[in-house]
């Protein structure tokens, strides 16, 4: 599945034994892949955000699981080596639900089989996780879609303005993404939409991957700062706020990019609809308080002192604050369930409450209240 | 009244005829000054952001019209070409309420004057207003300096942390601030206190400005993005917010720079109070529905997409977004009066109401309900 022009961010090169991703750092400005030899290099590229985004992180994540069963193969104790590969991968992004989980499904899919098995079936296994993750993807398209199709019938088939935060794009997924699902699937549909896409610091995954992904696809949007949807939806220019989430209580509560939280008081505050679009790998079954019970990843702090553009030709950083300032860097915060109006799942639509949640899905454990 | 090291945004040079400012766009990389020789650098200056902030934006634009007098002397219609700069003057900034009312109130005093005599008397109407405003910021510090005390008692004791957004500093006043001078009185009261600098995007008033001046002081402090304040709330770490203003309602309606709002949000969603720190000639007595009366200045949409910082020993921009990616760049917000926990002034503090705005301001004409 060699790419020349890539449509996925993640693949499995030609040789069957090197993984390759797209380097978001280097986005939009240049279009980077980076070869994955080893699980010491799929840790690299998690931990140093080459792949981001909670789909993409646990296809990676799914995919040094085999790169380690494939060299483990000769090894004297197969299974500790296994585990403790497992431990060190799922630690590259403490928050994110789904790299555990999908690290989790492979190891548990391969554990029982010999060594020399072991590989094989991790590379299937990793690839039916990047195949599900792409058809969850189409599923939340197709079921968020009525709800623009919805605000557009109420706006008589004016341009409906939607707003993002972060990347919950293809770039973050395997194909489609989360929060863009039903925009693509809008773009497809031939509804006239627009999209605020909140730069999103200290990393600008808005307005670097974000607006790529959108203007590729030749969808309008416009990058606003992070300080200016609050005034955007005060004057009445958004119409519905779709994000993505790296982390979901049983409860409803979302752990997604720092300053989503934000964003939720305003929609809440001017009667915008505010939308989370998942699949239901990202729910965490045994949390049921994000606030109390979801770790938050603190990043390395010159993430915000530093910001990373095009300079002629050369990608250069430049420092804003003085040199002797320091920084804080926390990479998410929890928007409690109460300001999320619904989510957009691959089985469809629920409100952001612990029954509305296990209608869709019965077969998950109740969250432990009691 | 020259500066080798300033501790003033804007003084008048020795020479008596050029006003210098420190170019505010360099900092805190660079301490340059500028000389402004006439109106039309004043109103360069002040469209450009070289000076920016509510009273300084003032204080400038009565040195402008000074200097407008100094050279109108002689000029054939006077009188017309006074109105005509005071225009041009009040027009570098249309948010700006301060600016209005210093250009009108230098006006106002020269207007009956006889040509020859009308620089002097400007001058010392600029240099008046230059005193009246350090000396309103001096106040606004001792009023707001109980409110830290009575956080401190409450906290035992323990590290008072405050927060605040762009920069009400004594860059953006004369001396001390606004939201600033009840920090400087709580350092030099002994009060331990910490403060969270959000960055402010898109100019990054905050992590270059406050960060710079809060540093010189020996300030503790900590960068932080937009995104992060709701979350550091959430969290119990911030006991008070305090901004400045650049236009305030008599009904207590805040226009401040862009993503306020969004602070006053999750201020009031995590019972922290949020103060807001203003001399009274901030108050449009006119107004009494921010959100409908306010225009809100869009400013360029390049300042969004391109960030300025130090390359090693260069500043340069660097492009964020894709090329081809537009913009939109909203530069202040309005907070509704309803979020506001009080307001601090020159003469005390008060809840952002139009009553208890005019008990501590009768002599201003109330506002026009009916």
């Amino acid at each position: 599945m060699e790419q020349r022009q890539p449509t996925r961010p993640v693949w499995l090169a030609a040789d069957g034994k090197t993984v390759q991703i797209i380097d978001q750092r280097r986005l939009p400005h240049e279009l980077a892949v980076i070869d994955l030899a080893d699980e010491d290099g799929v840790i690299a590229a998690i931990s140093e955000m080459c792949v981001r985004g909670a789909p993409l992180i646990g296809v990676t994540g799914a995919y040094g699981v085999y790169l380690a069963a494939r060299r483990a193969a000769g090894d004297r104790d197969p299974d500790r080596r296994l585990s403790e590969t497992c431990r060190r991968i799922k630690s590259a992004r403490p928050t994110a639900v789904n790299l555990a989980w999908a690290v989790d499904r492979v190891a548990a899919r391969i554990a029982a089989l010999a060594p020399a098995d072991r590989a094989d079936a991790a590379k299937r296994e990793a690839a039916a996780i990047a195949e599900e993750e792409a058809e969850n993807c189409r599923s939340i398209g197709r079921h968020g879609l009525p709800l623009i199709e919805e605000i557009r019938k109420v706006k008589k088939g004016a341009r409906v303005n939607l707003l993002t935060h972060c990347n919950a794009g293809w770039l973050a997924c395997v194909e489609y993404g989360t929060a863009t699902a039903p925009m693509y699937a809008a773009l497809e549909a031939g509804i006239d939409i627009h999209v605020w896409v909140d730069e999103t610091r200290p990393l600008n995954q808005g307005s670097r991957l974000t607006a790529w992904e959108l203007g590729r696809r030749g969808i309008a949007h416009t990058v606003v700062t992070d300080n200016a949807g609050g005034h955007l939806m005060q004057r009445g220019l958004v119409d519905m706020v779709i994000v993505g989430t790296d982390r979901t209580t049983a409860t409803g509560d979302v752990a997604n990019k720092i300053g989503t939280y934000l964003k939720a008081l305003a929609a809440r505050d001017n009667g915008v609809p505010f939308y989370v679009a998942l699949p239901s790998s990202t729910f965490d079954w045994d949390l049921t308080d994000g606030l109390a019970q979801i770790p938050i990843e603190e990043r390395d702090p010159d993430e915000v002192r530093w910001v990373e553009g095009l300079d002629g030709n050369t990608i250069r950083r430049v420092l804003v604050p003085p040199f002797e300032s320091p920084a804080a860097n926390p990479a998410f915060d929890v928007t409690p369930a109460r300001l999320v109006t619904g989510f957009i799942t691959e089985r469809g639509i629920c409100r952001a409450t612990a029954e509305d949640i296990r209608r869709l899905f019965p077969e998950k454990i109740a969250p432990r209240f009691f």
